[in-house]
């Protein structure tokens, strides 16, 4: 490992940008891009573009043919050395003559975290890695969290007055920020596997919780959660794609319900005598699901909170006001004591139109990882036990 | 009137800085400053100290001496043409054969507007007005509301969590922020003539309402809204000065609790069958107040934005979360509807520490005049109609 460079970090950039052309389309792979330099010239570019699918420096040797003799790789991720859908990466890298590879981050994967560094290394290819290093996690949060945990990311999602409020007094269902602010929350809910919202959601606005506005290769599969399976059968959740529509209840619910509810092509699951939010998300991961975009009403945004389940808050805020004891605020529930106030860590804010702001953050969610400043010290430390713990 | 130049931005910034070091003291007078340049010297400052005191003219006139002949004279606001407690600005001026005069804004007050201009001009003083105009009205931005409107300009001033939230469920007092912005409210409540609370502030916080942890000339004077004079006669805002308390009730109030809070120094005034906070502030601005920083619960704060009693809004959030539905947000009450939402205009967010924002905007009461761009239509219409309502 050496000291960065600009040049490093010139093309990096560029390998970054490339990595995130194929966002939304890559779960539960991680978004990669690479480029491929020589003598200043850029020789070859790829990404990832879907899982089961080439790896960003296969794609980027092709393009760059024999020229990759002697060629620098940048690449966001270490390069795989296991073969999985897809033969290892580091055997093209070998056998196309790249004579040094630059890398963002270690892939988190157990069956290549540091494995594919340390083959290139075998074969007497110069190896960098850590070339913005925390830009490349971030773009992977999602990834890097749930290869680690073993559990989906999940991000809470609001919109709010200044004042807190999600729904005036009359507690019905309020549009509150801008079209700006509509089209941002599409190009969020690509990005996440699943969205996740409580049975009052589905009751006071029926939302269709899908992926529109922007163009999108696949929608998010729509989670809802619902004690006691009150949601109704004509709701438009169940009006687009099939099987997409998972629900979760407990063994209260009427099993005559849920059998409709199967008609509909939705999976019903129960989690015992109460919503268990742990075996929720234990069942999503199961199913695939390593992301969730929790756009729940105050109720389900505060379970979430004080079940420790939260990695990311993103808190869009209207500057204006509404008051009202009734209104429901974005975090409800009997709450914390102040005490025990959920801290935003590495918080950013800004403002997004003339009176829309934006405020996002990551928590400490305690099972171990994440937020990225966690991450960091994790790899720091390069803790074995995370590998040797997992399948191989 | 010409076009701004770089030199007169350049000295009148200089003004504007000596006018911003006298604040807090010169209520109900508006701040001012004043520079005297000759040949690329200044030969003279001075600021506006202290209602019946010298203006800043004077004082820089006594500075320049014989240097004054033939100088330009930087001045933040429209020297006066009538003699007040002190004479009038212009005829110093004049005598001290000052040859250009630049002003930032015209003085809103009747007595004045236009006419200290018009004096100067009509001895072939050169004059320029308009430079840096919009940061003096917004220096004086309760003098400027106040002298139009015969009423107290309102700042509403809150400190809540993320998510809205003043108190936690327990609903008692919270210490939401941190040192830096506790400091920042001393530094506000400097400004403001009076500090207005709810009875509920008094009794679950019983605070000193006093400005503290830095130097001040004078104390604000303590406005309590306490419907039925529930106020502890052991509270702590009677404990320091006398006479600086004033109570508002109602008509339901006892008379012998009166007479009690009476004995204590606080006046009190009964605003009929029910709080009436129209009559609040008429009676405040009656006793001289022209600034009011309201500092309330959530009850209070509804009340105030309901009446369209509020210049200027001004919430400090600590980037945290505790949800609770039971909790007091900043803003409570019955609430609006969503569509009767009170939009902040020219809002501003700042980061103020590593986990704090500070949100703060203007709100068009509708009685008239303010925020600072509705200032700047009337001044283009010169509505004469204002001048003439008023007071000679």
């Amino acid at each position: 490992m050496e000291v960065m460079n600009p040049e490093d970090i010139f093309y990096m950039r560029q390998a970054i940008c490339l990595a995130k052309i194929a966002g939304g389309q890559t779960s539960p792979n991680p978004m990669v891009g690479a480029v491929i330099v020589k003598n200043g010239e850029i020789v070859g570019i790829g990404t990832h573009l879907k899982a089961g699918e080439n790896h960003a420096e296969i794609h980027a040797l092709h393009m760059a043919g024999k020229k990759a003799i002697g060629a620098t790789l940048y690449v966001t991720l270490e390069p795989c050395s296991h073969s999985g859908k897809t033969p290892p990466c580091v055997d093209a890298i070998i056998q196309a003559g790249i004579a040094r590879v630059v890398i963002a981050m270690e892939d988190p994967n157990p069956l290549v975290s540091g494995k594919g560094i340390s083959t290139l290394m075998n074969h007497y290819i110069s190896v960098s890695v850590g070339v913005l290093e925390e830009q490349a996690k971030q773009l992977n949060e999602c990834y890097c969290f749930s290869m680690k945990t073993k559990k989906p990311f999940v991000c809470l999602k609001t919109s709010s007055t200044l004042d807190g409020k999600i729904t005036d007094y009359r507690k019905g269902f309020c549009r509150i920020t801008s079209d700006h602010v509509k089209k941002e929350v599409h190009e969020l809910r690509r990005k996440y596997d699943a969205i996740l919202v409580g049975i009052n959601t589905i009751i006071h606005d029926d939302p269709l919780l899908t992926v529109r506005e922007i163009p999108t290769y696949t929608q998010p599969i729509k989670v809802i959660l619902d004690s006691n399976l009150k949601i109704p059968i004509e709701s438009k959740v169940f009006q687009n794609e099939e099987g997409k529509t998972i629900i979760f209840t407990t063994d209260h619910a009427s099993p005559v319900k849920e059998q409709a509810l199967k008609k509909k092509g939705a999976k019903v699951f129960r989690t015992g005598k109460v919503m268990n939010l742990h075996k929720v998300m234990k069942i999503l991961y199961s199913l695939g699901v390593i992301s969730v975009l929790v756009e729940g009403g105050g109720n389900v945004n505060f379970s979430f909170l004080k079940e420790n389940l939260v990695n990311k808050v993103i808190i869009y805020k209207k500057l204006n006001l509404i008051g009202g004891k009734n209104a429901i605020t974005l975090i409800d529930g009997e709450g914390l004591k102040i005490e025990d106030a959920v801290q935003l860590i590495n918080p950013s804010c800004e403002k997004i139109s003339v009176d829309e702001i934006k405020i996002s953050g990551y928590i400490d969610r305690k099972d171990g990882i994440f937020p990225i400043e966690k991450l960091e010290k994790i790899n720091e430390n390069e803790d074995v036990s995370v590998g040797a713990n997992n399948e191989k």
